[in-house]
Parts: C-alpha cells; sequence; structure tokens
C-alpha cells in the first residue's frame, strides 16, 4: 500500500540519475499522480510522497516540474562548502585540495539555456499549478543544488566571481500554501530560491550562500517566515527580498557580507525583521522601500565595514556613504534597539569628506525610531588572499581603532512626524526639529 | 540487533494501517516493550524505537498509547492544507479541486466518540506513565494529524466552521520530560497538542492552524519552549496557551488570526513572549492573567484587523475594544520594545464611541512599559469570499487610512508602581500619575 | 552507485555496534574514502555520504575519527533522559523505575583514558582535517552521546555529581566551515560540544544538558549561530562559552541553571546575545570578557534565584553577589531591552549585608545600557529533594516576596564614556556621573 509512496532517485527504473535526475523525479512525479485518484467518499485524499536523495553526484539537464501537493524532496546532506574561495585558489594549487566540489545529496544544474529565455526556465526546481486550491505543503530538506560555475558578464572581471549564470534553485511560479524549506544548501546560483505569492512559507535552518541573489518572495504574500539560515548574496542582489508582502517574520538569521542589500523590503507592510545579525560591505544593508509600513525592524546587529578580501576588492553596490545603512521609504515604522557598527576607513568615505548615515528616513511619516545604538570607528583592515582569516582578522579588531563622525539619524524633509528618541546625540541627529519629535541620547557631561 | 528498533507501519504483520493505524501502532510498541529488558550491570537501557509512516492516507480508529520512553514517530510530509477553505467553498465546485484533503504522512482521525466523555479519550496520540522517572524524549516528527470534520455545534453556523469536534491530536497526560514536537502538520481537530505538567518540552517548527486550541501546556510546568512555528487557532480557543509556568520561550512564531487569543497565560511566571508575529481579528490577543509575573513581553508584532472573510463574518470572541490587545493581570512584567498596528473601522468599536485601549493594566504592580509603538488607523477592508486575496488586500491596504484616536495604555486603579516610558503621549496614557511612574513619548511640537 | 553512500551501523559486515560503534564507523569512513576520487573534468565532487544509527545501545570504545567533508551521522532520537536526577534516587528505589538510562540511538562513550591524556582523546567524535579547504559541512543530527558515569574529584562529593570524566561528545579540532550540529542529545559528558576556528557552525535545536561545559567555540571563528537549544551547564562550566569570534548570533535558547555562567564570552566582538531565556543560581550569568566589544544583549530573560535541590545545596561558582549577573569588561556593547530577575534570600548574600548588584560594568568604554527592567525579591525558597517539584514549586513562588534592594547598575571607575538610560532609579545606579552619561528611570511620585 502506502509504502509505494517513498521513492529513492538510486533505484528508479526510469533514467540514470547520475547522468540526469530531473529525468528520474519527473518520471517519479508521473508514477505519483497517476497512482492518486479522488476518494472523498472515505476521505481519502492525495497524499502525495517522499522522494530520497542520498549522498552522492547527480546531474540535472531536466528541469523536475512539481505540480502535485504533498510531495516532499529530501535528502542527507546540505553540502555547501564555498565554491568561491576555491575558484580563487590558483590553479597550480588544485591538486593539493581534498575537494573541489560541494557535497552531500548533490545536484548538479545543467540545464542548457538559450539566450533571453525566461529566467524560470533556469531552474532546477519549477513548482507551478494553477487552478484550486493553490499548491501546498511541497517540501524541500537536506539537499545541495550546486550551480557549479558562474559566466563572464562583459565586465572582464574573473567569470567565477560575476554571480551571473541564469539558474536558479528553486522557483515557485504559481500561489502556494504552506510550503517548507529546511536544512538545503544553495550554492553558485544566480538566484537560490524564488516563491511568488506565497502563503505560510517557512524558510528555515538552510545555507544559502554565493548567489547572486539568495531568497526572494516575489509578487505578493502573507504570514510567512524566514528563519535561523544562513544567507549571503553576491554584489549585484540581495540575501533578502519581499515584495507586497504581509505579516512576514525574519528573524534569527546571520547573514553574511557581499549582497547588495542584506535585506530589502519593497511595500512590505506588518513585517518584522527582528534578531538577525547583518553583515554588509556596503551601505543599503537594510532597505524599506516603495512604501513598506508599520513594520518592526528591532534588536539587530548590523555591522558594516569594508572588504577585506583580494579578488573583491573594488566591488560595491553603487551607493554611496549618505545613503544609510537602514533606509526607510514609508510610514508608521518601528525602529527599536538595534546596534550599529559602521567600521570604515575615513579616507574611503563616499562622497569624500561627508558625514556617513546610519539610518535614514527618506519619505514617508509617523516612525518611531527608539534606542538604536550606533558605534562608528575609523579603521583600516589589511586585505588577505585568505577570505576566511581577513574576515575573522577584521572582526576582531576593534581596540586600535579611532572613534569616525556619523549622523546616526537623518530624517529628509519628504519624511515628516517621525519620533526619534535616544538614538544619537543633537549633533548627530539631523532632522527638521518643528516636523518630528526627538528626544537626543544625553552625552557625558551635558 | 538494533535495527529490529525501526518500524514502518506498512510492513507490520498486525493489523491494516489504511483501515486503523492506532492498532498497527500500539501492537509495535508492545512489541518494544516487550523486547527491553533492564540490564543496569552493562550500563544498558531501554532505547525505544522509531515509528515510521511513509506518505499516505491511515485511518486511525484506535488510539495509540505511549507509555514508553525514547519512541520517535516520524513521518515524510507535514501534508498541511486548508480544510477551512475547501469546506466553504461551494460544492458545485469540488469536483474541479485538485485535492479535498491534507496529505502528507496523513492521519485521518476517526475514533467513535461518546457524549460526555473525557476530552482526553478524543485523542489520537495519548501518552501516559505513573510511576518514575517521568516518561521522556517522546519525539513526534513531520507528519499530518487530520481531525477530518467539525461538527454542528447548535448555533446554526455551518458545521465544518465551528472547530467543535471533541478531537485530540496528541495528549499527554502525565508528568514528562524533553518531548519534542516537530515539523508537524494538525488540521481540523478541537484541540492540537495539548501537555500537562512538562518540562523541557519542545514545540518548533510546526504547523498547526484550523483547531480549535492549538498548543496548550496546562496544570504547570517549566523551562520550555514554543518556537518557530506557524499556529492559527479557532474564535473559541487559544492558539498558544499556558498556565502555572516557569521559564516557557515563546519566540519566533507566526501566530495567524481567529484565535480568541492569540497567547493567553494564567498564572505563568519568569517566561518570555519574544520576537513573534501575532495577528489577531480581536482584542485580548496577548492575555498575562491570573498573576502572572516577572515575564518579558518584546519585540512583537501585533497586528489587530477585522476580519475579512465572509463565512466568519459577526464572529468574535465576545471582547469590546476596551480590554487591550495586551492585558496583564500581575506584577513586576516588562513590556519592552513592541510594535502595535490597530486597525478597526471607527464605526465597528465597541462600546460604541469609545477609544480602543492598546495595552491594559488590569491589576497587580511594578510592570514596565517602555518604548512600545501604537500605530492606530481607521480602515475599512472590504470582505471577500476568497481567503487568501481577502487577507492579502488588508494587510497591504495601509495608505488610505485615516488616523484613529486610541488609549495606548490604560492602567486601572487595582494596578499601581507601574512605570510607563515612551509608549504613548499625554492624551494616550491613562494613568494616575500620582500611583505610577511616567514618561511620556514626546510629540511634534512639544 | 550513490546508493552505496547510505550506511547502517546494524549492517556493517566489520565490528560489531553494541560492543564498539566505533570500530564500525570507523570502517566506513575508510569506506568511504576508498571510493572517492575527485574528477573534476565532469565537476564530479566527493560528496561523502549519511550513516545512520537506529534506535539502540551502542557502546563506543574507539574514538571516531572524520577527515573527510560532507559526512552525515545521523540517528532517530535523542534520548535525553535526567541522569542526574537518577543518580540522586536511592539505589533502593532502582528496581523500581522505569528505565535507568538515556536512550534513542544512543552512544555509550566508554573509551579508556589514561592520566594526562589530553582532553580531545576523550572525544567520542573526533573532527580534524589540515591543508586546504577546511573540512566542511559535517553533520551530527539526532541522536544520543552518553558519557554514563561521572568520577570522583576528591572532594567527597557523590562521584555522580562532579560533572568531571574527561569525556567530550564531538570535539572539532581544525578549522572547519558549514557544520551542523541539529536535535542531538548530549548528556554526562565533562564537554558536550567543543569546536575550534569554526565558520558559518550551525548548532541548532539540541538537547545539551548535564554536561560540564555544554557548547564551547574556541581559538577564533566567524558567522555561527546557537539557536533555539536547551542547555545546561555543571557548576564548573559554561553553557555557552565563546572566545575570539565575530558575528555569532546566540538567540532563542532556553538555558538551563547550575553552569557557572550560562554565556561567557572572552575576546567576541560584533555578536549577539538576543532573546535567550537564562537561568542561573549564581551571580555572572552572562560575562562579556577580555575586551569583548560591539555586542548586542537584547531581550534575554535573567533568572537568577537560589538552588532548590537538595544535593547541590551549598555548591555555587565563587563569584559574591557584587559581581553582577551581566558583567561587561569591553567597549561599545548594547545591553537593551532585558529584563532582570533577581530572585535570592536577603540572609544569603555574600558579602553579607552587601547590595546585590546586577549590571557591572568593569572596564572598557562606550556601553549602551538602555531600559533594561530589574526586579529583585527577597525570597527563601524550600529545597526539595525532588528536582522537578523544587524548581517549579520555586519558579512559581512570586507573590509572597518582599522586595529587595539591589544596585541595578553599576559602573567601575575603569569603565567610562558609557550610556545608562532608563535601567534603574538614582539610588540603583552607581557610576560616575561626570565620566558617563545617564538618564535615571523615572520613579512614583518623582
Amino acid at each position: 500500500m502506502s509504502s509505494s509512496n517513498y521513492y529513492d532517485v538510486t533505484t528508479w527504473p526510469v533514467g540514470n540519475p547520475a547522468d540526469d535526475v530531473g529525468e528520474v523525479i519527473n518520471s517519479m512525479i508521473a508514477d505519483i499522480k497517476g497512482r492518486q485518484t479522488v476518494t472523498d467518499a472515505n476521505d481519502g485524499g492525495k497524499p502525495g510522497a517522499v522522494i530520497y536523495i542520498p549522498p552522492g553526484d547527480y546531474r540535472l539537464r531536466t528541469q523536475v516540474v512539481i505540480d502535485i501537493s504533498f510531495l516532499k524532496i529530501q535528502g542527507s546532506g546540505h553540502g555547501f562548502t564555498s565554491s568561491s574561495i576555491r575558484f580563487n585558489v590558483s590553479e597550480d594549487e588544485w591538486p593539493d585540495l581534498h575537494e573541489l566540489w560541494p557535497g552531500g545529496s548533490r545536484i548538479l544544474v545543467d540545464i542548457p539555456l538559450k539566450v533571453d529565455e525566461d529566467e524560470s526556465k533556469g531552474a532546477a526546481f519549477y513548482v507551478e499549478r494553477s487552478g484550486h486550491p493553490r499548491i501546498s505543503s511541497v517540501e524541500f530538506s537536506n539537499f545541495c543544488i550546486d550551480g557549479l560555475h558562474f559566466n563572464p558578464d562583459g565586465s572582464g572581471m574573473h567569470p567565477e566571481n560575476t554571480y551571473v549564470n541564469g539558474k536558479t534553485g528553486i522557483y515557485v511560479a504559481s500561489s502556494n500554501d504552506s510550503l517548507r524549506v529546511t536544512g538545503m544548501g544553495f550554492v553558485y546560483l544566480e538566484n537560490g530560491l524564488t516563491v511568488y505569492n506565497a502563503d505560510a512559507l517557512s524558510v528555515h535552518d538552510n545555507f544559502v550562500a554565493e548567489c547572486g541573489s539568495c531568497i526572494e518572495l516575489r509578487g505578493w504574500g502573507q504570514a510567512s517566515k524566514i528563519t535561523d539560515n544562513f544567507i549571503g548574496a553576491g554584489f549585484r542582489g540581495h540575501s533578502i527580498y519581499a515584495e507586497n508582502y504581509g505579516g512576514l517574520l525574519i528573524t534569527a538569521n546571520n547573514v553574511f557580507p557581499r549582497g547588495a542589500s542584506s535585506v530589502r523590503l519593497d511595500g512590505v507592510t506588518r513585517s518584522s525583521v527582528t534578531n538577525n545579525r547583518l553583515h554588509s560591505f556596503y551601505p543599503g544593508m537594510l532597505i524599506l522601500g516603495a512604501g513598506s509600513s508599520e513594520n518592526l525592524v528591532a534588536t539587530n546587529h548590523f555591522l558594516r565595514d569594508r572588504e577585506p578580501w583580494t579578488p573583491f576588492l573594488g566591488i560595491d553596490n553603487g551607493l554611496d556613504d549618505l545613503n544609510g545603512l537602514l533606509c526607510v521609504n514609508g510610514s508608521n515604522n518601528s525602529v527599536i534597539g538595534n546596534h550599529f557598527s559602521q567600521i570604515i576607513d575615513s579616507q574611503s568615505i563616499r562622497p569624500p569628506g561627508a558625514t556617513p548615515v546610519v539610518i535614514r528616513l527618506i519619505a514617508g511619516a509617523g516612525n518611531f525610531v527608539s534606542n538604536n545604538h550606533v558605534v562608528a570607528l575609523d579603521a583600516n583592515p589589511k586585505s588577505s588572499d585568505s577570505c576566511f582569516s581577513a574576515q575573522v582578522d577584521a572582526l576582531l579588531t576593534t581596540e586600535a581603532s579611532a572613534g569616525l563622525s556619523v549622523t546616526t539619524v537623518l530624517v529628509d524633509s519628504e519624511s515628516s512626524g517621525n519620533t526619534i528618541l535616544d538614538s544619537g546625540s543633537d549633533a548627530q541627529v539631523l532632522a527638521d526639529r518643528a516636523a518630528n519629535a526627538l528626544r537626543l541620547t544625553p552625552t557625558v557631561g551635558s
């Protein structure tokens, strides 16, 4: 009976999982669908199935298309390792490396892409179903989706550092409910996880790094959570992006640098970004854009410092230091109890001589910015060919640095009626005192 | 040897798992017990077992009784889909639906219930053991418990919308230690998970929704956590309830509407409700009742708006708008850094013409209410037959709304010695200034 | 093909897993390595393997040595039960106990130890690899590592209460990347989990208790997370310890008492301790030591009360009540929105007659201490032979207690330039007002 709802890609009679696991999984899905019948008379459902991917290398030449609810695809190893570091090691040293590639239950995404094809065609796993109900309870767990290589982008940059290859790990195109992505590894994909129109989506405890963009919630959606993940995008993309969302909970994530933004929310309302550790090499770390309103940004740790790793020196997201680490274009948001460390070389500030901004309210009204602590230091970390030691050295360097003057809160004239409490001294808060309510942080001797 | 500690319900020789998986699992438990012997001479234990439920439909006619430690029951799919939406679709449309029921590794709870029987008799999984030590390390993971239908409640309401059927998913009756409930789905049960007298209970990353009450910790207990779950109760019940508890950590949950309370704590001390996203259609969202003291309520996002979905229009929990979204009957609690959005139609306020209350201190002393941000808007969202689009539309509507006067903090005369900081303006905080310490939020121009 | 990457300790031809599962697993690792070849020409990797440990008792006499990436070791049961309670039950009662030992997929650590051997020799699982790249994506999931017994320590204390036995659960000796420890149980080990030089380590949803020290991150490291765990160390050790770390996120943990510290960080920078529930019987609950700087300590619940369980009465960590529950020796840290409950018998304060300290800034500059709420009560909980009921009784006792005078913030002269906001009244904050910026919490009638 239902034991036939357990599938193993290595024992299925159709296809060769080493050569094209996509063909194998699509064949399994067809089998599941062929066996499903609606039998409401006895409360019988279409319970779906589990597809198991044991540890191993599985090339995927054919996109997996999922149009059934209750399908779980599960491996035994998220398999992340840094391909970025490996590709920036001299090829002379490759023979001495223990291993060259990610591992675990590893999907090698090798879909042939045509020019100007829709990006969804480059997805390893494509989820879509029209009609009702929305596709539900598709689960991805504990395997690795590896995009293998990045491509030249015309800039002359090392091709493996461009974050461009047209590949997506998982792409959900239609309205969906109660999907889960848990314990996964995503690496070297232009887009890790892209989900349209989600309800009650859980993205929990994954490792999504060295991808152009990591997690994008597009279209619109509600009541979802992105929790307890390691995430780190490339310089063109976002570690977390959402648009037109309500009730999204982004918490307990550890977001690595290099993304153009750690978190960018456009038109997002009544959502939370709390309790995350965010690290970035550029301004614009957290953007509440396009009228994002009534959101809570609380007890996050923001660290912005300079890129210390040689291969990416000079790369940035194009924003200057007046943009702020946290930028708000919206109303009635709460920014409470965050720590900001702005650790940069005063000689590299842009525009030269400017006073960098930490929190910037660009437009909107009624935001509440309270009890945020800003630490700003003038530091000039050494760069290094070793990614790990360069980053750790930079992170641990705190003592030798001199203070740096910053504007902790800048309120533009298009934003008014805000309340700014204990988030900077008189000199650090630039706001129209007739249009906003302020209480300045007391200073020693004042 | 120990490979015999792995059981699969589809391959066991006793019973028919499709017809009564309860009989099958009870037979397995008897087998486990029959093979266990205490052999302390060589440090040998009674290591328990794992029972695997592959994806499939499994009717349960016989209650599973668990009285051994270290039993793990595990599926491959939490299987949630909205039965509530389906039952409120016209039956004419059912033949066009892709599926009618939840799925995954799905238990269909079909226990015959007698009138006036104790509610524990309606539990699919019943955990109890007397004597010492307390039953330990029972684990439930990644399967679905489906109560199938709700019953008429005499009100004339559509029977499938009553949240009444006498069924419980998991009921733990005796003192217990280190239980885990992870990755599960609970749907259409009058009670999802009910646990008495727990120590170090972990309820993590589950989907408990469309249940009368979702998670109830009863009796007394300590040092537990309810984290990273999706939870949404019916209008009669609580999404999270605990009584006489110490050291409970409720964090990172995304709580959907319709519960009479999102979180209700009675006699709970030294516990935390932090960093959750709470959404409700009624006042009384978070209740610290019955002398709950020394708790921390911090950096939560509270959204209270109006029911937008046609089938439940006019239903509420009976509380008027003077009750507050957060109600405190207890002492020495901390309420810090929360965001409150109160988005209601001013014409629907009860009692008519009243000024709604957001935080209410009913009785007790020494509470610390600090740096909470209240947004109140007068909005009249359109209702809709479509649950998802109605909710998303309501969530994303922020711009067009007018401001609404509210009392951000009301301190009753039975509560005194409280400290209220930066949680409302002079007009918004109603408290005896001789009996409480206040600092009012500065306003523009003041 | 890759199905050969799935191993089960109960079906392997080499060794006897009941007698020495270490020999079995090492034989499996040798097999995995023997089958791995680097085949970069076709993007082929060394994908690793999964080793499954079904529920059962597995003695480990030989240390498991892991030197390959992408190895997952997985069980079906974390198996925690309190050995501490059992060993403190009279032996007369043992025959009536349901079980005597932890269970689940249980490793019985029984490595013969020589005097003065390096502690790494006492580890059940030892992870080390030199060269490049760092060992990656080793995963431990859902099994139990049981140290069985503690040893006499010369003090005359009951040997099973000493927390000393020279055993470690998992010891990672070399630089590593993207390791995961999830759903595990650790019990009766002198050290639970010890990891050197980690990058992107995830320690999530484990049960690490009744160990001398629970989680220690040594050497240096970055960008890791310790989230959603139950943790409780012995009186000599730390529940969580880290040194020379940057970007560590410690959140959503429920930390039980008896550790000398709940969390101790030495030389840790730009990290977060947020949203945890911390319970301790001694001062020094959270120590930011050795110049730890730019960290965020926010929305944690600190409870310090007295040991109520008879076997450990009179034991402590040697710190007197002037040390503070939170001790900061470092600069530019943020301490925001925490709740502190200090519930002690005024007759037991040390030094006698002293006013206990809650937050102490020992040395450094520029710390930001804001909106913390301190509750201090004079209570004398009854001790009991029953661990569970004693703890619950103590936790739930709040009403009968009288107030206790405390210093909420003490700033030593070696620490200056700090900002102290709304964290105590004039009488409760001891700081040089010329060297620090203060705003005192308003009091009733002031």
